[in-house]
């Protein structure tokens, strides 16, 4: 039976501040990517979003940032390999910790935003993610951008990598993403982004930009739970993969 | 033959930002207390400080802090003790990604500054200190104030726990620290506090600030690498030791 | 005519965070207490939030507060009465740039949560506070709780004060707020709470959680916006007040 | 009489973190670029270095920094022009406060470090500074690159600008500095560096790292505080100064 894995970014409240419908998209995927602290989260909410991630039976990842909760990691900071290093290391114990108490295993690490389109162009600094991770658990999947450095970074250091398909994204000839200042890069029509994924996952084809199909295989899909449509929207996706007899499963099921 | 730890704070530095002769006071202490990157210490710093504790052969162990970099963690912060558990979880399992990364395992906990000075006196917050680190390696030690409400805690949780004893500060006849605003609770006298080390370690007792004598026993005596003085003072300390016959050992051979 | 000045806590969301229907509140409120970037807020919701104050009419205050985001400045810290000086100095400052730019003039400052609560009961404190704001204009009220240090130093510092009025809250004979561990501290029943708004406007007094009425005179009341049903109430307190022949003012022209 | 200031970053010191010898180098220099809390400094810093600046006679001006502490805003941050508006307002109005309370005026603004790099080369960013600073007051100088987008932008907005020299930096024929990889970027020679300051002071050139010589008109230089043979190397500039008739003034008085 065909699989695939759904992944949505939680554990993204921090303080007084709440983000994200974590407890409704958590009916819906299989791998939650969690934050850890730095660029949003804080422990008192990794604590909960890993409980209630167990809960659900949902796979339990770190989303590791950059330190920049102000612009909540989303902005490209300078930092070099050695500190990609560190900081990985750094939020991936903080995160193990927790886990660990929870009597959940690591099963995967997404970076997030910033961190994870400069890991995405930069073979040294995914490289020394991978290191830190590798290091303290070479089970840990990463999950990343088909095609990319990270992808590369983590094959080299023996680990398993996964995939991950933007379903409203469309993608260039070379398989990256198309910038968001292009026309028609965001695809707006949910029944074509829904064909998309069930498309990639049949045939491991997309039809990029040009209208060329190229192949792209991915192992997840990157689905977010931000507000009431967002979560819908997922809750419709996994309606169309069970109508078209492909099954959800976690990463570790399925690289 | 008698044993005793030295500790020391070390792995403060920050970012652009030096403190402390760390290199100089691993020279002649057992054990290194390890900032984990909040109210001290960076990522970068946490690496390096433990592979230089390594280098060394000085056991390691994590000096978590409140969330106060601005406040150097000495100021009291009313946090509940369920945050105390989840700041506790954070940082011990971040500083367990860079103690695992060097091969090496963590020998003690010691909460800093006002951490220190609150668990000292509220059972409530000291009992999930305990239980975040119990949960996740009971093998760890906690090094805590000699007769305080930390010490209870660790031992209720089936903790192995240590006391530390502070060879230049005053005691009360109830076994507290005098504080620091009484006329004579700080001892500037060298070889005073040298006597009273060896009278502490030899006959488990103290003379207090009235000059009665009481049971103190301590594994473990905490001092200072800030300036080259307090370095000098360390080695005096460990000749003064080994004089007596009074062998120094990390914690785990000695609790 | 007699007048009251409606307050609010506003411009607290953070980066990707929003917390507030601040658009909302603005419609009925005449004081607005603006976060400064330590507890909440950050310089592009300060610069937004003070324009959005300027388009609805309403006149701006400082909304000072502890260096501690993760508590969202409600947790009690020992800081030192040359601490309070330069963080209200700091935030007052920065708060200042903003209103310049959009030809505001400070009416008001208002410290927040854990710092309001121990300035309170603390003159060193307060003093502290009032000296950093009456040096950098005169003409700044401090906003502050019935009979407390805070007004005290205000008046001893020579700058207006005004007190404010919790129309939820209970208080106890002695004119303090009765502690929310208390049974009855907190009024959930709507009529209840307009009726002691306007008979503490119109009689000075209010009814203590004894059933002893004592003298409290307050020229400001504290309303919140975190929720539509926040906002719906405070629409239901400006009603209440016309129907009274009590104007809405801001404190300027009040105290 | 020929004149130049010479300008240096002060005030970097962090809570428990003491950085730069303050105190030493403000016997020498003219105009003090003064932390204001975001990648260096903090309240009682600002508060203390603003106060012994005045004791000296020095010329103050706010260095705005990231919001990068952990990295001391040395990393580039892809910063939006209306984050860098909002951070300068943020940062010059803190500093307004305290350099108020001393009764002094804000002589200069120079952003610091990623910042000043960035802002060198993107209009604009340099654009939505000078309009914070002019805002705010337009007697403010802006310090910056000489030739670079800052003092471009600074003098379309109609403020004044000052250019800053590198004694011991290799410029490039552009008049762009060397990059620091290029063999010979640094200079390590100070006889060489004095020679170039006099150089440039009294005919307004610079010999570049080919040889040849270019016109480079800066009204001050930038010295460092750092340790003990940066200082001694500052005073060696002002004696050098002295002997060659130039007076040292602050930028006030130059520009």
């Amino acid at each position: 039976m065909l699989k695939v894995d759904l992944n949505s970014d939680l554990g993204e409240s921090f303080g007084n501040y709440t983000l994200g419908l974590d407890g409704e998209v958590l009916e819906y995927v299989s791998s939650a990517n969690i934050a850890c602290g730095w660029h949003a989260g804080d422990p008192l909410v990794m604590d909960k979003t890993i409980a209630l991630a167990k809960e659900h039976g949902v796979a339990i990842g770190a989303h590791t940032g950059f330190p920049d909760l102000l612009g909540f990691g989303r902005r490209n900071m300078a930092i070099t390999p050695y500190e990609a290093y560190t900081y990985t290391k750094y939020q991936l114990g903080a995160f193990y910790g927790f886990a660990k108490a929870h009597g959940l295993s690591i099963q995967h690490i997404k970076p997030h935003g910033a961190f994870y389109n400069m890991c995405a162009v930069d073979i040294a600094l995914s490289r020394e993610v991978c290191r830190a991770v590798h290091e303290f658990d070479p089970q840990i999947i990463l999950l990343g951008l088909a095609g990319s450095q990270m992808i590369q970074a983590a094959q080299e250091a023996g680990m398993r990598a996964a995939s991950e398909f933007f379903a409203d994204r469309a993608y260039m000839d070379d398989g990256t993403l198309a910038p968001r200042r292009m026309d028609g890069s965001v695809i707006h029509d949910q029944s074509i982004a829904l064909a998309r994924i069930v498309k990639m996952i049949k045939t491991g084809m997309v039809t990029t930009i040009t209208g060329k199909d190229i192949p792209l295989k991915c192992q997840s899909i990157c689905v977010h739970g931000d507000n009431k449509n967002a979560v819908a929207f997922v809750n419709l996706i996994r309606q169309k993969l069970t109508e078209e007899g492909i099954a959800v499963a976690p990463l570790e099921e399925i690289v």
